[in-house]
C-alpha cells in the first residue's frame, strides 16, 4: 500500500497550492505480528508472520519517504517490537523498535505506530528485537531506491533482492530455555538455510537422493510452500542484487554459480567496487552486488549459501537464478556450489579487508576521536550459567526502556555505575578466561557520550571457554553508521595499532564482523540523541548478554509517544483523574 | 517462607501493645516465573513453571492471613498474571490476575506484588490467566486452612492435596495457533494425564507394556522426574483429599481404588456429606473428601483419574496409595480402575444433583432476583473461524483492563453497546446453529450490574456445529460464589423451570458444569465492586471466546495500583515532567 500525502499540509492551506510546492510521499502499512504455520524447507513449523506472511512483507520506499507502519500485536501472550536496521531514527529514537531500550513491548491487542524518516537510499531490512523473535522469523526486508533525479554511480538493467536467514525445527521458545539452562544446551548447528524463506532439508525422507544433495530442490520444486526461490534474469542484462541476512546465529557465504559478483554498496553505503567469486555476509549486513547473466543461457544456475566460521552439516541453501526463457523448473544439474573452507579465517579476513569506502561518495572520519572504549568480549559464567560479557558484564535488559529513563530521568533503570571504557590489563585473548576472569557479572550497563563527540571502540575479541576457540561476532550499532579503521589479530596495541587505521577511506557501515582471536576498531560521531544497543547481531550470543547501549545527547531527547511507554518504572508516571 | 506481621501496625502505636491485641499472618513468597523443561509423563518437554517447580508450589496458609506474593516475570517475551481462582478479591478487585479484565499483563523483568486477604478456608488453586498458560503448567495448589481456634464440621486424622490436569506434548503456542487457524485444527485429546504433576504414556516404548497400561507406572517409577505421585497413609486411620482440576479440556472422575469418598466440601465450601465410588471433578472445580484407608493393608492402591463426556483412548491417570509400611515402589497388581461410559450424562446429571448445601454452614439464597440473564452458548463461525459465542457474541480481550476503564470511564477500551441479556427466541438446541445464526460476531462485552442487586444466570447449552453434539463446560465466575439453582435439559423455559429451583439448600461453589443439551441455574449478589470473568474454564473454549464480563459496583471500585497498569488506553494517563 503506497499512499501520498503531504508533510506540511495544514488545514487552512488549499490542497491545490500545496501540491505545486511541496511533496513527499508517506508509505503506510497495517500490519498484524501474528503465529502462522509455514513450511520453509518442507517441515512445518509455528512462526512469527506479519499478516501471516513468511517471509515478512517486503517494504519499497524512496529515500525521504516517511514510513508509516500500525503494527498490531495478534500473538496471544508475547509482546514485540519492529527493529528498523541501518536506519538512524534522527529525531525518532524512540522508533528504533528495540526492546527495553527504545520502547516498551507491544502487548498482546495494542497497535503501536511506527512513523520515521527514509533519510538515505539503500538495502535495509527490520525484524523483532525482543527476545529471539527474529529467529522465530519475524523479519523482512526494507528496499529504499533512489528518487527518480538522483543517480546511483554504477548501471544495471534490473534488480533482485534476497533475504538470507538459517533455520531450525526446534522452537525459539525451546531455544532460549536451553541458553539459559542449567547445564547449558546450545541450538546446535541450523537444520537449512534460507534463500528469501525457502530452504531444503531432509532429502533422505525422498527415495534416492541423499540428505543435503542440490536434488532436494528438484523434490521440492513442486511443493508451493517450499519449492526454491526463482530470481529470472535476461540473458546478456546485467542485475543489481541485494542481499541482506538476518541469520540468526551463521556467517553465510554466497555463491551465484559461473558468476563474478562486483559489490558496491555494503550496508547501504558506497564502497569501491571489487569483484568477488563469493561473498562473505554476516547476520546484520547487506551488499548491493552487480553481475551480469553472460553464462550459457540454455540453462538456469544456482544461488548458494553455505555456512563459514562454524563446522556444520546444514546443507547449502540453494535459489535459482533463471535464464529466461528457461522455465524455472529446469533445475540445474551441476552440483551445489562450494565455498572456502568453513575455518579459512585469512580468506574471510582478506575479503573485509577489500571493501573500502568509494572515493567522492563517502566522508573520511574524523582525525581524532574525543574518547576510545576497547570492549573485551568473552565468554564467562555467571551463576553457573554460559553468558558473553564485554569488559566483565553480561547484559540483561530491565523492563524500563532507556530511553525513557535518560528522557525522563528515571533512576534504577539501568546500572548506576558506568561500565568501563577498557578491560582488564593483559588478558590473554588466546586462553580460556583463567580462573579469576572466569566469572562475569550481570548488568544492564549504558555508555553515555558527550553529545558530537568522536567515539573509537574496539571490539576485541578472544578465545571461549573452550580452548583453542574464538569464534566469529558480528557487531551491530543502532542509530548510526561507523567507519570501520582497521582490523587486527592478537590483542590491540593502543600505543601502535593505531597508527594502522585508514583514516583516509574507511568503509562506513552499520555492521562489522570481529573475528576469531582478532579485534576490529570503528570510529562514529555521537550525534543522535538517544539510546543504541551496539551488540552481537547473533541472536543466541545477544539473548547470552552480548551486548551494551550507548547513550548521547541525553539532553536533546525529544519527548517520547506515551505509545512507547507504560512498562517498568515508566508506571509511576501515571496520573488518573 | 511464612512471616508474622501486623494489620493495623501504625508506627505510632506499640508493637507490644498490638501483638496482645490482633495478630494475623501475612504469607509472603518471591516467585519467578520462566520457562523450565519437564517430564510430568517422561517426555521431555518446556513448561512454564514457578521457581523452576512443575506443578508450581503449593501455598499453606490460614484463614484471615494476608497472602504477599512478589511475582517476577523471567519468560523472554511472554507476559503473565496470576489468577487466584476461589479467591473473592473483596476490595482488591485489582488483585484478581485475570489479563486485561483486572491488570495488565506483567512484562518480561517486571515484578508485580499480589497482596489480598484469604477471608475463607478451603481448597483453591492458582494459575495463569493470559492466553493458554494455565495448559502450558503455570498451576499450583493453595490450600486454606481454618485457623486453630476454629473446627471443621467432620473430623479427620491427616490430610493429602493433589491438583489434576490433561496434558499435551504440543506446545501451547501451537495449540492456540491451531485453534485460531483455518482450516481449525484442534488440540486433539490429551496424551496423558497428572496426578499432582505426575503420568504416564507411551509405555509401548517399553517392551511388553502396552499402550496405557497401569504397568506403566512401575517403569516410571524409578525415573524421578516422572515417578507416580504417592500418598502415603495408615492402615485405619481417615484422610482428608484435596482435589482440584486445572484441566486444560477434561471432564476428570476420580476414583481412589477400593474406597468409599464421603464428599464434604466442594470449591471451598460446605456440602451435605455423601458417598460415591467415583467422582467427577469438572476443570475449575476442587472438592474434599474424606476416605478411611480400611481396605487390605499388605498392598497399596491406585488413585486414578479418567476423562468423561469425551471419547479419548488418553490413559488414566495413575498415582499411588501407599499403605504404610509397604513401600512406595509396591505398585498394585490390579487393573487401572476404570470410570463410568464417557457418553453416560445422566450419572454425570445424577451426581452433580447429589450436591446440596450443608444446613446450618450456608446461607439460603434470596428468594427472588432483580435480572436474569439467560446466556446462549453456541459453536458459531466468526470470518471463517470457529469460535464459541454467548448470545452471539464471542469474546476478545482487547488491551486496556476492564477494571480501568470502568474505574476511569475510559472509552473504547470495551464494547460500548451492552449485551443482550437473553438469546434469540426459539432457538433449537438441538441442532447445530442454521444458516441465519451460524455466524457470530465479535467483541468485548460487559454486562454491568447495580451494586447488591440479585443476578441469575441461566447458562444454556446446545447442539456444536456437529450434529449431534454438545458438550459439557464448566463455568466459572471471578469474584463470587454463587448458588446453582437447578440443572434442567433441553431449552430452558422462563415460565415453568423457575418453579423447580432449589431455594432451601442449594450448593454454593464457583464453578458449575452445564451438561450436553442442558441448561444450568445459578444465582449471586452483586456486592463486589469489580470486573469479573464469567467464562468456561476450559482452556481452548476460553481462547475460541467462550467467556463474558460482569461488572458491579463501578463507582465503588477502590484506586487500582499503577503496577496494573500501562497497557493499552492506559498509556494515555502518563504524565511526564
Amino acid at each position: 500500500m503506497r499512499t501520498w500525502n503531504h508533510i506540511l499540509a495544514a488545514e487552512f492551506v488549499s490542497m491545490m497550492v500545496l501540491l505545486l510546492v511541496i511533496e513527499a510521499a508517506v508509505v503506510e502499512y497495517d500490519w498484524t505480528v501474528d503465529y502462522t504455520y509455514a513450511s520453509p524447507d518442507c517441515v512445518e513449523k509455528l512462526v512469527l508472520s506479519i499478516n501471516k506472511q513468511f517471509p515478512s512483507p517486503t517494504i519499497h520506499a524512496v529515500e525521504g519517504d516517511t514510513l508509516v507502519v500500525h503494527v498490531t500485536n495478534a500473538i496471544p501472550t508475547e509482546g514485540v517490537v519492529i527493529h528498523w536496521h541501518g536506519i538512524h531514527q534522527r529525531t525518532t529514537p524512540f522508533f528504533d523498535g528495540a526492546a527495553y531500550v527504545s520502547q516498551c513491548p507491544i502487548n498482546p491487542g495494542e497497535t503501536f505506530t511506527y512513523r520515521f524518516k527514509l533519510d538515505r537510499a539503500g538495502t535495509y531490512f527490520y525484524h523483532g528485537h525482543f527476545g529471539m523473535q527474529r529467529a522465530g522469523g519475524l523479519f523482512g526486508s526494507l528496499i529504499v531506491s533512489l528518487p527518480a533525479y538522483k543517480k546511483e554511480p554504477f548501471s544495471y538493467d534490473a534488480e533482485h533482492s534476497i533475504i538470507l536467514n538459517d533455520w531450525w525445527h526446534k522452537s525459539i521458545y525451546e531455544q532460549q530455555l536451553g541458553l539459559t539452562s542449567v547445564p547449558f544446551k546450545f541450538v546446535g548447528e541450523p537444520q537449512s538455510l534460507l534463500i528469501q524463506g525457502r530452504g531444503s532439508y531432509n532429502c533422505s525422507t525422498v527415495a534416492g537422493v541423499p540428505h543435503g544433495s542440490p536434488n532436494c530442490v528438484v523434490c521440492n520444486a513442486t511443493n508451493p510452500s517450499c519449492a526454491p526461490h526463482v530470481m529470472p534474469v535476461n540473458p546478456g542484462k546485467t542485475y543489481r542484487l541485494r542481499i541482506a541476512s538476518v541469520a540468526s546465529l551463521s556467517s553465510l557465504n554466497f555463491i551465484l554459480e559461473g558468476h563474478k559478483l562486483t559489490v558496491v554498496q555494503a550496508d547501504g553505503r558506497y564502497v569501491k567496487p571489487f569483484q568477488v567469486d563469493n561473498l562473505n555476509v554476516y547476520s546484520g549486513q547487506s551488499y548491493d552486488v552487480l553481475f551480469t547473466a553472460n553464462q550459457e543461457p540454455s540453462r538456469n544456475y544456482w544461488a548458494a549459501i553455505n555456512i563459514r566460521g562454524r563446522q556444520t552439516s546444514t546443507p547449502t541453501g540453494l535459489a535459482i537464478l533463471q535464464y529466461m526463457p528457461n522455465p524455472a523448473t529446469l533445475v540445474p544439474t551441476t552440483p551445489a556450489p562450494v565455498s572456502p573452507l568453513w575455518n579459512d579465517t585469512a580468506a574471510s579476513v582478506a575479503q573485509a579487508k577489500m571493501i573500502i569506502a568509494k572515493f567522492g561518495h563517502e566522508q573520511a572520519p574524523p582525525k581524532k576521536s574525543d574518547r576510545t572504549l576497547v570492549i573485551l568480549c568473552t565468554q564467562n559464567m555467571v551463576d553457573d550459567h554460559v553468558k558473553w560479557a564485554l569488559n566483565n558484564i553480561s547484559y540483561v535488559a530491565r523492563p524500563t526502556p532507556v530511553l525513557a529513563a535518560l528522557k525522563y530521568k528515571i533512576r534504577g533503570a539501568f546500572d548506576s555505575k558506568p561500565p568501563s571504557d577498557l578491560p582488564v590489563k593483559d588478558y590473554d585473548v588466546f586462553a580460556p578466561p583463567p580462573p579469576r576472569f572466569r566469572n562475569a557479572t550481570s548488568g544492564s550497563p549504558v555508555y553515555v557520550f558527550k553529545k558530537d563527540s568522536v567515539v573509537d571502540v574496539i571490539v576485541q575479541n578472544a578465545n571461549t571457554l573452550t580452548p583453542n576457540n574464538s569464534e566469529i561476532h558480528p557487531w551491530h550499532l543502532h542509530g548510526h553508521d561507523f567507519w570501520i579503521l582497521g582490523y587486527g589479530e592478537g590483542s590491540f596495541d593502543s600505543q601502535k595499532d593505531p597508527a594502522s587505521f585508514n583514516l583516509v577511506d574507511p568503509p562506513v557501515r552499520n555492521t562489522v564482523a570481529v573475528f576469531p582471536f582478532g579485534w576490529v576498531a570503528i570510529r562514529f560521531i555521537a550525534n543522535n540523541p538517544g539510546a543504541w544497543p551496539f551488540h552481537c547481531h547473533i541472536e543466541p550470543h545477544f539473548h547470552m548478554g552480548m551486548g551494551t547501549v550507548f547513550a548521547e545527547g541525553v539532553n536533546n531527547i525529544p519527548t517520547l509517544p506515551s505509545q512507547s511507554l507504560g512498562c517498568g518504572l515508566t508506571k509511576r508516571f501515571l496520573r488518573y483523574r
